[in-house]
């Protein structure tokens, strides 16, 4: 039953400025934040709209948060571990080494304590967070001779930022902040050793594969990276309740959205670069257990100098271990078989 | 910036039921309607209300999809693969046998052809389908005795529906159509000899391991079984636009809402089965490689008869098998090493 209700109501029209942290080239991950204001702007007839602008357009990528918290603009799009040196708390927002994967995230924030301990976090930053994306697991990158043990790892100069690079450093690694598009001539030139930006998609499009070709996995920085949109708090209060339900619902879909693009497009990439000369290679078990530690170790540093890193690490640990245990059963034996037989 | 329109425009008010076919009991799959309809009443400033019915309320739980298509019901929410004694077609829209898992599901349906070809499908039944909700991989099931090679499969009594029914009854199983609250008396009396539910958390309320105390996995005639919320022609096409968006992207709220739950729930649920005496054991591989054989011929037979199920099976297994290539290596790998090191 469709009716005209008695007294007409009227929904206000919003326009706002979304501040991307991604390159337009980067579609994937910068598509999120336009699937986004594309499906309030649906929801809500035109009345909400959302401007996009890609990293450095309005603001540089890397101080989006800022423009948001200060107001400058109403939201952006980002992966919250680019504010670890802020406070290293951010990365529970996004991915940090060994942590949770995609769904394992979805589960500790919507029905563990993940979302209320980070939206108390980003309230001290005056932003209102909203999981918007995920790239799901993601290679380890483009390596210029083969990573046969962990002593290969030492003195590799290596484009990894954050965590993953205090891993590696513990390792005798050295890590390297490099922008995306200085990559491929610091490998071509082998200024760097080894670089990881995402997955076979985004990889592919910088051609990595033709200045090293060791593609090693996985990522075990990021098990399940997460995008968010990140909303002024003065802007999310003066919204009237049904746009902000309609903000949550529309990242929800968002959410589901890139995730899936990436499953779709990842595949066809990985052919194509291993036809283009990638050599595939898993990290060996040593490489892996070594860094492992290492990040256990960070962990414990960082935990006795950092209270809310703390709360919220101790949190996810306890949620993660459950997760890993049930993970192994259904999930992990129906995924390997069907590996086998293929 | 919040500006009131210059003409004010009004939304109408909506009046909707939803039959489920799903009791309160199995409240997390039950859930997944009630937060559809939360949604879409938050998002509309609740002029857009959506009653929810559990089964048998008002329609009985496997009728919903024809009081659907006669619109005695606006919607319903339900496993489309109870509908597939009607057309075998309609098990791509939940699970059938080593099909896709959630994720995999996810990208076929939004970046594949999987609910381009599903929405022509339900088309023609008069509905039109939103993904709401998803299991992950379910369990197996509970058996009085052990299963220890694919001849313990002849004979067996098993309560279990639809394809898988038809799969196990290759290895001379006998499949039986058995109600949810029916299956304890049945098993403990020995009428049957196994009996698959759901999964951790659902099974635990129906105490089976007090009656039948091998508990397999995976359940591989469920690798992501989806839930979704059939919509009324009719009704769908009478909404204005904006309440087609908010349905669209609360759905999409709902899907992940219901695999966070119950990811969230499982390992605890089965934590207490096992300290109840419950018995783990993964299916032995030559049960799993018979029954995935007599899988593969049953989607030839099919195939052979309906040229909807072929077309559609095609390009879900060409989709599947890119999917599963791509598991293995970031993803499978990371699993694989997190669950090494608990």
């Amino acid at each position: 039953a469709v009716a005209m209700p008695a007294i007409a109501q009227s929904a206000p029209t919003v326009k706002w400025r979304l501040a991307s942290s991604f390159p337009k080239s980067l579609d994937t991950i910068y598509g999120g934040a336009e699937t986004f204001a594309k499906r309030v702007a649906e929801a809500t007839g035109g009345k909400f709209q959302i401007q996009v602008f890609a990293g450095g357009e309005i603001v540089p990528g890397l101080q989006v948060l800022d423009a948001t918290k200060d107001g400058t603009v109403e939201c952006c799009h980002t992966a919250s571990y680019y504010f670890v040196g802020k406070d290293p708390t951010f990365a529970f927002d996004c991915a940090l080494p060994f942590g949770l994967t995609n769904r394992q995230l979805d589960a500790w924030y919507r029905h563990g304590n993940g979302l209320k301990l980070m939206r108390e976090f980003f309230a001290t930053y005056n932003v209102h967070n909203l999981p918007c994306g995920n790239t799901g697991v993601q290679m380890g990158g483009w390596y210029r001779k083969e990573i046969k043990t962990v002593k290969d790892m030492e003195g590799l100069k290596m484009r990894i930022g954050g965590f993953a690079g205090q891993v590696i450093s513990k390792l005798g690694a050295v890590p390297q902040q490099i922008a995306g598009g200085d990559i491929y001539p610091a490998l071509e030139k082998g200024t760097i050793d080894a670089a990881e930006w995402v997955g076979p998609y985004d990889d592919q499009k910088l051609g990595f594969n033709k200045v090293a070709k060791f593609y090693y996995y996985p990522g075990w920085w990021e098990g399940g990276p997460q995008l968010s949109v990140l909303v002024n708090k003065k802007a999310w209060d003066a919204l009237p309740k049904e746009y902000q339900a309609i903000l949550e619902i529309a990242a929800a879909d968002a959410h589901v959205e890139m995730m899936a693009e990436y499953d779709a497009k990842n595949p066809t990439a990985l052919k194509q670069l291993i036809a283009g000369g990638a050599q595939l290679r898993p990290f060996p078990k040593d490489v892996m257990d070594a860094c492992y530690k290492a990040a256990q170790e960070l962990y414990a540093e960082t935990s006795a100098k950092n209270a809310t890193f703390k709360k919220v690490y101790d949190d996810m640990k306890k949620f993660q271990a459950d997760q890993v245990l049930w993970g192994r059963i259904a999930e992990g034996t129906y995924h390997n078989f069907m590996a086998s037989v293929r």
